[in-house]
This record gives structure tokens, C-alpha cells and sequence, in this order.
């Protein structure tokens, strides 16, 4: 067999030991506030027929999916995102799905851009959509969930950016823009978050409208107050536990996809300043769009990796050093009470690793410390004598005969 | 945007709502257990270069893999196994792991097998492996761990047949086969699982050993006492808490892959006549092989489908039909107090879906009785009055008014 350079391939990451688990531990927080409101999980294939990809992004879109020729011929590309994939499901399991159909996807996705400061071609997305329901009441669980998510964990600081597209339509159009004109447009607001105003006027005269009136449009906008039918899902989000002061009125929110023609919104943790942690909103088209059945629905994606990035800024995140809560040593000649008080702890739950070498004690605390292990449980002449184990602290370097029970109580605490 | 016919690739499999909430079950119960021995996640990418993986598994496998160029020009290929990826983890990051790595990895791998029933193209992968440690009580360690994972989900007919792979290569060539027939007699002596000792013994003359030797292998094998480090391997794993009658001498036990070098073993569900769910050894030279990094190892693979289907078979699995524990149905009049009620239930973890449109009351019904919803609550005219809940059990079609805090009690029995 030939030998390889170890290397991982760029926009790729490998998750080692701490790294791993606290991706699980989102993972599973945001499963359990999914499955708390009554979400199934969905999991589709990482290929799809590379012809259900296809045209559905846009055209930059297109470029950066991983398409290919498999050995049969058939052109098949990795999963880009989870809306289209949804929809095939939508279409394909129409007659056994009960509607509305709620799902929640946590899969990876594939992206063939450009790998930059956070920016990976292999992440992972969260989606949790209500397909088949027009009620703003979907809308209002949608809003719901998102902002359990991060107060589940403990991110109480998150804003949820809200606005009405079709208002939003309304406004560009009583401004005398074109039809054609109107998505454009909403690209152009989008960046107010990013530019001035003075940039974000500029560029919509540079795209054809008078000074004048593009002035008027931003001032509108600003001064807009909140259509009748998103004061009503806001205040049902409320009702369903949110504080009120996690939604922020913001109508110049515009979200760069075309798609949207509803409610919609972003999240927003005013202490992680790299951007928003995801949004989404209504789209009653999409749907229809992508596999041609008629589906209102609302949604949204959650940024996984940015989320678990501002947890960990804001110290959310447990500390996973650690490889197991005990370590317990084996002295050949007690090789047999050692391993029956190993698999003592485990029946109760008690993570705990073997040391499997016959080494000296030094040599095992090194290993222990450099595992984050906080404890030794240690098994010799006199604990077998008197039917103990010794405990130590690695941290205080406290030690004590105790019997394996007692560990157990100390252990399970911790 | 184009209408494309929804279609799943053939060997690719969608899961849904209590499929996909069955694999998670799963996964999360040998999940635990690897955690409760100390194991830590790993977590490669789906991607690799391409030359990492061919030459690895044989010349057949080489064509078996999802290989492609990608936009950069790279050729990359799919997971095909956790060894590869694994074996590129110790090399890559030596410097800062704590030897020996004791590691798990439960992720698909891809293979463009003919898909038949029970093989797909798509599938997981759960392996734990120690690398770095050539000691007896990492190879107990690991029979330890798989028998558990089986004792976790109440399959506790599992027997695990296990042999010396050692002890199999020195009766072979005591029978006068030569160092380069070594594997091949091997090979063939893997299939008295599915062959009679007739055709095995003939397929071995086919080969080139005279009938008489042939003969004389088959029956030294049938004959065969365990070695001294194999007895010495499951004493271990006795006293690491499995019963002793899971273990199954079986010195005729080859294994098909030519790395092993140690102890060897599979897993047998005597109910369940599909084939072996997994199995593993100890294999010294692979990972220097692949990688040039010097690592005794020993490990397994556990079959993640086949013991979901024999789980399922054996009634281990929780009936996961139900998207949640209460259907909460909304009057327009009395939304608020719904939508509040909804969100104590919530809460108090209980998961609930609420009922979005408008709709009559049998309506309401007959989507609880689809989604497997036990329960309806309803709060209506009486109900604000009282401040109570109607709570009504869709099976006994029982109802009650009670005190919201009486369903969280209720339901957290459940």
C-alpha cells in the first residue's frame, strides 16, 4: 500500500475530542427544542440527482456545487442546501405526509466557494420549516422556535430582526419602481446593514432610480410601522413565551433571497459582531417553484457554526476536555478488582477510562492531566485488603480510601 | 426555475420522522456507551483527496469508490471507510494526541455497491478503535465495548465468536501452506460460516492443497483450544462486566480483511439470520501501512443497519410514531390562552404541537390520530371560565377538565 501526506482537503475540518462534542451538544440542544415544539426530523441523502440542483440557487449558485458523473453515468451532486431537498420530499411523499408538515433538517451541506475566516465548504445547516399551512400562526411558531433555540442556551441577548416583504414590495413599488426592478431593489436595502445610507442611495440611483426618489424610499422605509398581520404574529410568538423585547421592528430589513413573501426575519447576538446568526421567513411559491406542488410555507435557517461560535465567546458552552470523569489505574497483580470497580462506575453511568499499560504512576496522573481526567482511582494492597479504593483529586491533589459506592455518589454529582 | 420529477438515487435512502427518530435512538445508545468508556468523537470530512484512499482497500473497492475532479482540479473522493480517514488523523495531528487515541466515529461512508436489499450506497458506520496500545486489556477493552452497546439496548442473546488470528496463521502453515497462501486459506476458511466443510475443504484443494492436508487443516481448526493470550483477552472482558457465556470460541473465525493480526471476532444475534452485526480485531501494521505512523491498534466496526433491523425485529425500539405528546387545538377566541398553555406544556419539556388553522374539532382529531398523538387539549368557553384545560385521551377518548399543571404531571409519567 502506497503512503499519503496526511492532509485535509481546504474548506474541510476534521473534529477531534472537545471539538466534536461541543458541536454535539448544540446539536442536541437545538434537536430537543425541535422536537419540544413537535418537529420531525428529516434526513435526506448526501447525493441527489444533480438535475434537482441545478438552476435552483442561481446561476453564481450553480458553480459552487459539488456535481459529478457517477459510475453509472448519472450526473449526481452533493446536497448545496435543505429547502430543495425538502421539497422533493414534499413532492415525493405528498400522499403519506400529514400537512402541515413540520420537519426539522441538521445536515451537512457542500459549497465549493472560496474557503476564507469562517467560511468552510462542508457545514452544517438547521432548518426547521412548516410546509403546507398559510396560518400566521406557522409563522409565529417558526419565530418561536428560533428564539428558543438560543434561549435554551442561555443566549438571552438575541435580537430577532423582523419585517414584512410584501410591505416591504409595497413601499418599493408606491415609489414608482418598475416591476422588474422590485428584487433589485431589495438587494440594494439589504446592505443598509453594511453601508451607510448616503452608499445604499447611491447605488439605487446608480440602478436607474431618480435621487429623489430613492431618498423618499429610505425614508419610508425608516419611518414604517408595523403591518397588521406582523403586529399579529409577533404578538402570538409572545404569547407562545418569547419576551417582547427579542423581536426589533427593523423595516429595512430586507433578506437577500428572492423567494420571501411574508414575514421575515433575521438573528441577531448584539455581542458577536461577525454577522447574523441565520433567519428566514415566508415563501408560499418556493415550493411550487422548485417541484411543482402548491405549498405555502415558513421557515428557517439557523448558522450552526456561527452560533456555536458566539456560544463559546459568550462562555454557554460546557467544558469538554475531559475524556472521561475517572481514570482508573491497573496494577497487574490487582488487575481483576480494578477492572470489576471499571465496570462498576460505568453500570452507573460514571464515564471512566482504563489505564491499559502497566506504567508508573507519574507516568498515568501525565496521561490523566493531559485528557482533562480529573480524578485517579487507584486499586493496591491495602484497598484490596480493606475492600476500598483510593481517590485523587488531580486538581487538589487530595486523596482518600473510600468504597467504590461512595465514588459512585461523588461522581454522579459532579 | 425547471420542474424536475422528485426521484431518490437508487442505494440512497430518505429517512422521515420515526425513521430517521429510530437511527437516532440507536446512535445515541452506542453513542453512551463509547462516552462511558472513555472513548472520544471524531468527526472527518465527507471529503478526502482521492489518492488517500485508492490502493487501501484492494483493487476490487478501488472501483467502488465515489471518486471525482473537483472545480480546483483536485480528484477527491467520498468516505469509504473510518479506517483511511482515522489512520490520516494519527498521522497528521501526532504531536498533540494523548496516546494510546481511543476514538469513535459514527458516520456515513459511501460505496457504489450494486444496491440490494440490505446494501445501499449511502450508510453508517460505527467503529471504536485504541491505537497505540499493543496491551491485552485494550483488546478486552474493546470486546467489552461492543457487548455492551447490545446489553444497552436489551439484545442480551448476543454472542460474540472470537479467535486468534495468529494462532490461525501458525495451524495454517504447520499444514505446509506456503507464506503467500497464507490469506487466500484464510479467505476460503471465512466461508464455513456459508459453505459446508465439503465445499470449503474442496475449495482449499481448488486452490492447490492436497485433500489429505486440506482435511487435516479443517480439523485441527475444529479442534483447536483457545490460545494463551485470547483466554487471557476474555477473562478481561468477564471482569470488565460481560457475562462470560456472550464469548464463543470459534478457532475457525477468519475474518476477510488481511490486517488483522491479533484477536479476532464478530457479532452474531442468534434471532436475527441476516449475517454477523459487525466485528473487529486487533491490527498492528495497518495504520503504518497507510500512514507510515508505527501504531499497534485493535477495534471494530459495528453494523449500525443491521442491528437497527434487529432491534426493530426483537421489539427493542420505542415506538416513535408520535411527532408529539399533545396536540394543543386553538379557538380564534381564546388564542392567547392556548398559545400560553402550549408554552407551559413546552416548558415543562413536554412536547406539543399546536393545531394551526381553523378548523373543526374532527378535523383537529384525525391529524393527532395521523401523526400518532395521543392527547388533545382544548380550552374553550368553560374552560377560560374555570381555568382549566380539557385534556382528552384519543385512545380511551376519555376527557377530563383539569388544571394545566395536572397535564405536565400527567404527561411527564408518560
Amino acid at each position: 500500500m502506497s503512503t499519503t501526506a496526511p492532509q485535509t482537503l481546504k474548506g474541510f475540518r476534521d473534529f477531534l475530542g472537545a471539538d466534536a462534542r461541543k458541536r454535539r451538544w448544540l446539536m442536541d440542544k437545538i434537536r430537543v427544542v425541535f422536537e419540544r415544539f413537535g418537529f420531525e426530523p428529516l434526513e435526506t441523502p448526501t447525493l441527489e440527482y444533480e438535475s434537482l440542483l441545478l438552476g435552483k440557487y442561481g446561476a453564481e449558485a450553480d458553480k459552487l456545487i459539488f456535481g459529478f458523473e457517477d459510475r453509472g453515468g448519472r450526473r449526481v451532486a452533493l446536497r448545496y442546501d435543505q429547502t430543495v431537498p425538502t421539497a422533493r420530499i414534499v413532492a415525493q411523499y405528498r400522499n403519506q405526509l400529514t400537512l402541515p408538515y413540520k420537519r426539522y433538517q441538521i445536515q451537512p451541506v457542500w459549497r465549493a466557494d472560496k474557503p476564507q475566516k469562517g467560511r468552510y465548504r462542508e457545514f452544517t445547516q438547521c432548518d426547521a420549516d412548516i410546509i403546507g399551512s398559510n396560518s400566521r400562526l406557522a409563522d409565529a411558531e417558526i419565530l418561536a422556535i428560533y428564539a428558543s433555540i438560543y434561549l435554551e442556551i442561555a443566549i438571552s441577548s438575541i435580537k430577532i430582526k423582523v419585517n414584512d416583504r410584501q410591505q416591504l414590495i409595497t413601499t418599493i413599488k408606491n415609489t414608482g419602481v418598475s416591476e422588474e426592478q422590485v428584487f433589485n431593489t431589495i438587494q440594494t436595502i439589504d446592505k443598509l446593514d453594511k453601508k451607510t445610507q448616503e452608499e445604499v442611495i447611491e447605488e439605487l440611483v446608480s440602478k436607474g432610480l431618480e435621487k429623489e426618489k430613492a431618498h423618499q424610499l429610505i425614508q419610508q422605509l425608516n419611518t414604517g410601522t408595523m403591518s397588521e398581520s406582523l403586529q399579529s404574529i409577533i404578538d402570538q410568538a409572545v404569547q407562545l413565551g418569547i419576551p417582547r423585547d427579542v423581536f426589533v421592528y427593523s423595516p429595512t430589513l430586507a433578506r437577500g433571497l428572492d423567494y420571501y413573501t411574508g414575514m421575515i426575519f433575521e438573528g441577531i447576538i448584539p455581542e458577536y459582531t461577525v454577522g447574523s446568526v441565520g433567519g428566514g421567513g415566508r415563501y408560499d411559491n418556493l415550493i411550487n417553484d422548485l417541484v411543482g406542488v402548491d405549498m405555502p410555507a415558513v421557515g428557517f435557517g439557523l448558522g450552526f457554526d456561527r452560533t456555536l461560535e458566539a456560544a463559546q465567546e459568550l462562555g454557554k458552552i460546557p467544558d469538554f476536555k475531559a475524556s472521561a470523569q475517572v481514570l482508573v489505574t491497573v496494577m497487574p497483580e490487582y488487575e481483576a478488582y480494578s477492572l470489576k470497580a471499571a465496570a462498576q462506575l460505568r453500570k452507573a453511568g460514571i464515564s471512566s477510562e482504563i489505564f491499559l499499560e502497566d506504567k508508573k504512576l507519574d507516568k498515568q496522573m501525565k496521561y490523566a492531566l493531559a485528557k482533562g481526567i480529573p480524578c485517579i482511582m487507584f486499586i493496591g494492597d491495602n484497598e484490596v485488603k480493606q475492600n476500598l479504593v483510593k481517590l485523587k483529586d488531580l486538581e487538589t491533589r487530595e486523596e482518600k480510601e473510600v468504597e467504590i459506592e461512595e465514588v459512585i455518589r461523588i461522581m454522579s454529582k459532579l
